[in-house]
C-alpha cells in the first residue's frame, strides 16, 4: 500500500492491493511451482478512507494511527497466455479503470504500459511473488 | 493497517489483517444482514516487509513509497454463539498468537481483553463493518 502523501501526491497505486487467483491455478501452482497457462489473477483497489488527518495520508481509529480499507477503486486482471500475451512476455494485463464504475470490457494493455515493471521487479514470471506469502517460494 | 512507527513503536495491531468469513455465514449475512448464530471470522496478521527505510515505517518498491505485506505473526478468531459467549457480547474471542508459530489451541478471552473495543468502536454486531465494504450496508 503506496499512500498518494508519501509519493508526492501521486502514486501509481494508492490503493490496498486484494489480490486473488483461481483455485485451479494455484492449485497447479502449488504442486509445480509454475503459474499454469490460463492463470487469472484478479487486482482489487481500495482507496484508504478518508479523511486523511496527518500530512502522511494517515487518520486514527480505534486501533491506532494508520491507514484503513475505503472505497474500492477500479481492478487490474493479468492472465498467463504465453502464445496469445507473447509480446509482453507470456501475460496479458488488462486495467479495467483505477477508479469505479469498473469498466465492463477492456483491451489487453501494451508492454510498456505494464509489463516492463512486472519483467524488471517481480520475483518470479512477472508476479510479484515477494509480496505474496503464499505464492513465495 | 497501523504501523508500529506511527504508533509510539507499539500498535496493538502492527500487520495487516486479512479477515476471512466462512462462506455459509456470508451467504446469509447478505440476505438477512444479520451475522447468525455460527459465524466464523479468521484474522490472518501480516507484518510489513523489513528493513524500515524512513521513520514512519515505509520503504520503497518498484510502486513507490509505502508498507508492504510481509512475514506472518499470528492470527485471531471470533466466533458467534450468543449463548455459550453471552458474557463477552455474543462473540468469542479467540487469539492464536500475534506471533508465529501460531498456537494449536487457546481459551477464549475476556470481555475486557477484546470485546470491550468491540463493542464499543465496531459498527455492527461487534464487527468492524465500516472498514469491510462487503459487509457494510
Amino acid at each position: 500500500m503506496t499512500p498518494n502523501a508519501l509519493n508526492d501526491g501521486h502514486a501509481n497505486f494508492p490503493e490496498y492491493h486484494n489480490v486473488y487467483i483461481e483455485p485451479g491455478s494455484y492449485e497447479i501452482y502449488e504442486k509445480t511451482n509454475v503459474f499454469p497457462e490460463g492463470t487469472i489473477m484478479f487486482k482489487e483497489l481500495q482507496l484508504t478512507t478518508k479523511p486523511e488527518e496527518n500530512p502522511d495520508g494517515s487518520r486514527t481509529e480505534a486501533s491506532g494511527r494508520g491507514y484503513f480499507p475505503g472505497a474500492f477503486n477500479g481492478a487490474d486482471v493479468t492472465v498467463k497466455d504465453s502464445k496469445r500475451f507473447a509480446a509482453s512476455g507470456g501475460w496479458g494485463f488488462f486495467d479495467f479503470n483505477h477508479f469505479e464504475p469498473k469498466a465492463p470490457t477492456v483491451s489487453v494493455k501494451s508492454k510498456e504500459e505494464c509489463a516492463f515493471c512486472h519483467i524488471a521487479g517481480a520475483k518470479k514470471d512477472q508476479v510479484w511473488t515477494q509480496f505474496y506469502r503464499l505464492l513465495d517460494k
